[in-house]
Order: C-alpha cells, then structure tokens, then sequence
C-alpha cells in the first residue's frame, strides 16, 4: 500500500524522517485510517533517552512527519485531487508542540493517529496521540503550511 | 571544557540526542554563556528536510536537549551543587514547542541560546532561539522535569 510520503515528488523526498530517498532517514509511512491518519514506528536501539525508553527527539520527529504527512494528503482531499508525484501538496511545519504524558518504552510499536482541526488550502493543523500497547504517551499538536509550488524548481 | 551532559551519571548517559555513551547519537553539548546557556551543532548531510534545508525534526531534537541540559544545570547553580556525575540532577522533558521562523540552511552552524522562564528543583522552562549566521531560524520553549533520584536504580 503507496504511504502519503511515497508520492511525494522525487525532488523533495529526502526528508530524515520520511523521505524515500534518504537512505539514512527512518521513513516514516503515513495512511488514511477512516477519517484520520496513522503512522507506525518501531524505534531501533540507538534511539534511546534513559535506557529503556524511547528519546523524545524522536517522539517529535514522528509526530511531525505524521502530520506533515497528514496535511498533505488532507489538503488533496479537501480538494479533490488524487495523491500523485505531480499533484501532491508539500507541506511543512510552522509550529510543533509535543506533550510527554508518559516514559515511552523501547522495543515496541508506536502508533500515531492523528485528525484535523483544520484544513484550509495552505494551512493545515494536525492533532495526534501516540501509544504503545494502547497506552497514551505523548500528544502532539502541528500546524502545516503549503511550501510554494515552485520551491526547488 | 565540560558540558553539562559530561557531567550525566554513566547510567543515563544514553541519550540519542546528548549521550557521551551513545555512539550513534548526535552528542548535543550544551555549556553556560553568561546567565544563559548555548548548544552549537552543525547537522550531517542526511539531516535533510527539503534540499538544502535542515530537517525540523533534527531542530527539534537539538532544542529538547539543549533545554533538559540547561535544566540540569540552572537546577544545581539555583540550590549551590556543584555538577558532578554524582550530584547532576538529570532532567527529562514534559513538553516540547518549537516554531519554525524560516527554513534553517545546511551546512552551517546551528547556534541555540537559551535563557530560564521559571527554575524550581523539580521544574524549569527553558525558551531559547536558533539561530544560523545571527539569523533567527526557530524558537523553543521546554519544559523540563526532573527525574526521580531512584531512577534505573
């Protein structure tokens, strides 16, 4: 199943944390989940905070390329446009606010669902919790913003 | 000349973001600049967001330690505790905010300063600004809390 982040142009796909063409990123894959959105990741060993836990560094960065992510595949929604290398809308983050609500232990599943508190054309916020087991450890709120078309080019 | 994070007891010392016993962590050092404190890190080229830009993740990974270090060590100077691998409270975050002024360049010099909202023994907020060639590139505000003395004992 094609991830939010795989049509992503080749041109901006080198993002570290969810970029096909970076081979030392962690690849973050986002999908539609009914109305909301999904991420799942399994931390390797040298991502660790206190021993046994997960580093909130990279909490954040999950949390922020899921609702990059999100908000790209919300806003093609919105307005009727397929997800392809050629149509999908780039975002980025403006503003980035993750809450730590308990220690995140490693050696698990993290999964991210996220929903929307807006969606407008060049601006789209994205509210998420991420668990393990089912347990909730950290909440993150994103806002997104369009990067301009000819960016890159 | 000793970072705060030299100063980590051995058995939480592991951190991905500022571990010295991580050696596949990014070795965030943190140190006091007059009343405040300063983290200078210069990203590898797979710390990539869009082309040529630093990934917001990495930004704010180096926020969040450069915030608990600060911490560990605005907590021990508040009660006259020298910092040693046996005396450092070691703090961890409970919220994290970070916003992206503009997009940050590779290949140079990420310079974060920080200064304390609020330091009690088990509580301090750090806000702190990211800057690169004096340009302001980020913001963060972190709220650090201090971790149980008996922890990983």
């Amino acid at each position: 199943m094609k991830a939010f982040q795989d049509n992503y142009p080749d041109s901006l796909a080198h993002c570290y944390g969810c970029g096909a063409n970076n081979p030392a990123g962690h690849h973050f894959r986002t999908f539609w989940e009914g109305d909301g959105t999904i991420t799942r990741f399994t931390p390797q060993s040298q991502h660790t905070a206190i021993p046994g836990f997960v580093y909130g560094g990279l909490i954040a960065s999950l949390i922020d390329c899921h609702s990059t992510g999100s908000a790209s595949a919300a806003a093609a929604r919105e307005q009727g446009v397929e997800l392809t290398p050629e149509t999908t809308p780039r975002f980025v983050t403006a503003s980035l606010r993750v809450d730590y609500i308990r220690p995140t232990p490693m050696g698990k599943e993290l999964v991210v669902r996220g929903v929307f508190e807006e969606v407008k054309e060049k601006k789209v916020v994205v509210v998420s919790e991420m668990t393990v087991d089912g347990e909730l450890c950290a909440t993150g709120r994103v806002v997104c913003v369009k990067l301009p078309e000819n960016w890159g080019s």
